[in-house]
């Protein structure tokens, strides 16, 4: 559960002020967006409301919570008393899961009173900004592996356990094969996947490069399953000639249960390209055809696309750091913006950060061909369009793997359709969003004075 | 608490393989460390500590987290029998939080049976990678604010709210003065920080400009302190005329509480450092040179030092979404690696990979006159070298606040004492690490045959 001081001070310190305004009541809308793409993106993946209505539907402020508050700040006992009663009557509309969004089209809409919806802003934001950052980097990793299975590797160097089920999550949502993270395999019914690391070879064969045939053995022999073996520990070369003698002694039932078979060997240092055609020149001569090559260790979308634009034979990736932190973009301009006000819309004109006012809905024509920025409450403004911001029911208890397969399946279902050239990692098209005519009179009209 | 599943399946496939061989009970020694700075980067600051001591204090597996283990892969019962009595019993040896460390060197090494030592490495991992990353980050920064105040402001895009509360404990090591994160300053006994945004001036106002002053006056009313006023939510030459006025105001006792001040004005878009001498001219010529100007929006140590350099006249800045997700360099090299089992030291001697065999001492002589990397258990070998690895009280209890507080008392013993050319914010010297005769030796050594 989300500590509801996991807050930034500023936000009780303006409900503290509506309040005391009396204005804590008044509707307000607030619109989250992304302002700007980050560098190489053309699109954007929808995640993290899952876990945001989760936090809408148990936001209350206990008093060992309001406690902690009045130590780290003066606040007005009306204030307090307040934010005792306090918790989400609003309604939300946002994007659901999954789907393919870009900058400037919102990503959820509040309608709350002003001090709730206030309230909410950052945890809001940090709910729904590195899930759809890591999702949307997920996908560009499915992108440039072109078909070939992907692994979530990323747990261990993550910002946190935390991040570490958001960028599994993403990866579940964007279509990987599985996760290391069994906590995320768990939660979200997602497979699990992994076998072993380099020490694990080096203790098993006393440290001896001698040792590996022996290492390799023992672990087949009592894993439960089809193994996958790391072959790069000592000599490239000769881990997978070994690999080969254990994937012929497992065929023959020599190991273990019977029934089993080599699934896979795993390169992850040295130059993969070149040991990926190796490793595969052997199995393939070994008659060993259907046993994969996965490569691991600093990959991403990039260095993916290098290796097969390279040729490598490389049938899986496990994709680690880089794609767990999104390395090469980590945040995104997510805002937080009011936009109405006791059903008067709120607009800002300021070069670069303008904000479009009102409540809002966004309209995609089939096929990707244009999105259309309009009003809420206005008629659909691009004939056969589709409505992208949906009702959510914050009441409603959604199960974490149905709601992630439900994700998964928007997921698929948007980027089957997506043109490629928006999905170019390195240089993709500029995707068309319009504003309707209602909202650009309504921009241009809505400040009054202002 | 941490989830026990958030580790790597391979961990759990590793730990059974050992169960399973009977090496499980084995001794082992596992070390942690960077094996390289990121770019631009001269030294690392230790955090994160504190949380991994904390999660090996309370890790156990129980019934619970076993079924969910069973749910994602298929494990021996003997293994889930051994895993349902697995808790640490071995020994930490560790660098302090808040002392400053280079690549290569152990950050923590962990003395435990083989099994245990090896499924506690993701989480080890992940507790202390992105912590030292981001308090790495939080003292460049510090840097480059050359004695100006910095305050947290990242909780909103940080990689979920764990990450914002590791970002938030790097920040108060590292010498800020406060946080934007309410939950982090109540837990880690650090003030609290923050005002308004716009969209609150915006809607006081009515979402007009003229409703400015106004907005102002009635913030300042009711504020429960010395306030900061946000001037540059449309003019930012009128918002800090309006904001003179308010100062005014409060000095002469005629709004809200008597005894109160205009703290400081905060500027956080335009071209800050113009604004910044025009706001430091009319606020000097009111007579108010002691009303502070603030910064934010975007900053991070390399536009902090930029905005120096140009002559800016800051008093302060609030560092946000760069500073909390480390954006240009969000992760460290960390890794966890197998040096010694049942007394014997391994060693890999890849290139570019190379581990170091043996349990471990870092050495430094006085002054950052160049550390040593020895054997734990061989003599001082550099004459009135300080060693930094401690043991680790696992069950004794450390306060929150108390730890940071002494965490930040050893970082700022450190900073005060580290030559500036190894905190040169994009050009450091590389700090001189030596390798004792006797790890040498060993390390020539140790292999055995490999």
């Amino acid at each position: 559960m989300v500590d509801p001081l996991l807050t930034d001070l500023y936000e009780f310190t303006m409900a503290a002020a509506l309040v005391a305004e009396g204005r804590a009541e008044t509707p307000a809308t607030f619109s989250l967006y992304v302002r700007n793409l980050p560098p190489n993106r053309g699109y954007l993946v929808a995640a993290g409301l899952h876990e945001a209505v989760r936090f809408l539907r148990a936001w209350r402020f206990d008093d060992e919570a309001i406690a902690r508050l009045a130590e780290t700040a003066p606040f007005d006992p009306a204030f307090l008393d307040w934010l005792r009663r306090v918790h989400f009557t609003g309604r939300v509309r946002a994007v659901p899961e999954g789907r393919i969004v870009f900058a400037s089209e919102p990503l959820l809409e509040i309608d709350a009173p002003f001090g709730e919806a206030q309230l909410l802003e950052t945890a809001l934001l940090f709910l729904l900004t590195f899930p759809t950052a890591v999702a949307t980097k997920a996908a560009r990793c499915r992108e440039a592996a072109a078909g070939r299975t992907l692994v979530d590797f990323g747990l261990r160097r993550a910002h946190g356990g935390e991040a570490g089920m958001m960028a599994a999550r993403g990866a579940a949502i964007a279509g990987y094969a599985a996760t290391s993270n069994v906590a995320a395999a768990a939660r979200y019914g997602f497979p699990a996947s992994g076998t072993m690391a380099h020490s694990f070879l080096t203790a098993l064969a006393g440290n001896d490069p001698a040792g590996e045939l022996g290492a390799f053995r023992a672990f087949a022999e009592q894993y439960r399953g089809d193994p996958v073996l790391l072959v790069d520990t000592w000599d490239t070369a000769g881990g997978i000639d070994n690999a080969i003698v254990v994937a012929k002694e497992l065929e023959a039932g020599k190991l273990g249960n019977g029934g089993r078979r080599l699934a896979g060997i795993r390169l992850d240092s040295g130059d993969v390209a070149a040991l990926a055609r190796l490793a595969r020149k052997r199995l393939d001569a070994a008659g060993l055809p259907d046993v994969a090559i996965f490569a691991s260790g600093g990959l991403d979308e990039f260095e993916i696309a290098r290796l097969l634009a390279a040729g490598a034979p490389i049938d899986g990736f496990g994709v680690g750091t880089n794609f767990a932190t999104s390395a090469d973009a980590p945040t995104l301009e997510t805002v937080y913006k009011l936009v109405a006000v006791d059903g008067r819309p709120m607009a800002k004109h300021s070069a670069g950060k303008a904000t479009l006012p009102g409540a809002k809905q966004v309209w995609r024509r089939p096929g990707f061909g244009g999105d259309v920025l309009g009003l809420a409450d206005e008629p659909c403004p691009a004939p056969g369009a589709e409505p992208l911001l949906e009702d959510v029911d914050v009441d409603g208890r959604h199960d974490d793997a149905e709601a992630t397969a439900a994700a998964r399946r928007r997921f698929e279902a948007d980027w089957s359709s997506l043109p490629l050239e928006y999905r170019d990692i390195t240089n993709p098209r500029r995707y068309a969003v319009a504003v309707s005519e209602r909202l650009k009179a309504l921009s241009d009209n809505a400040p009054g004075p202002g």
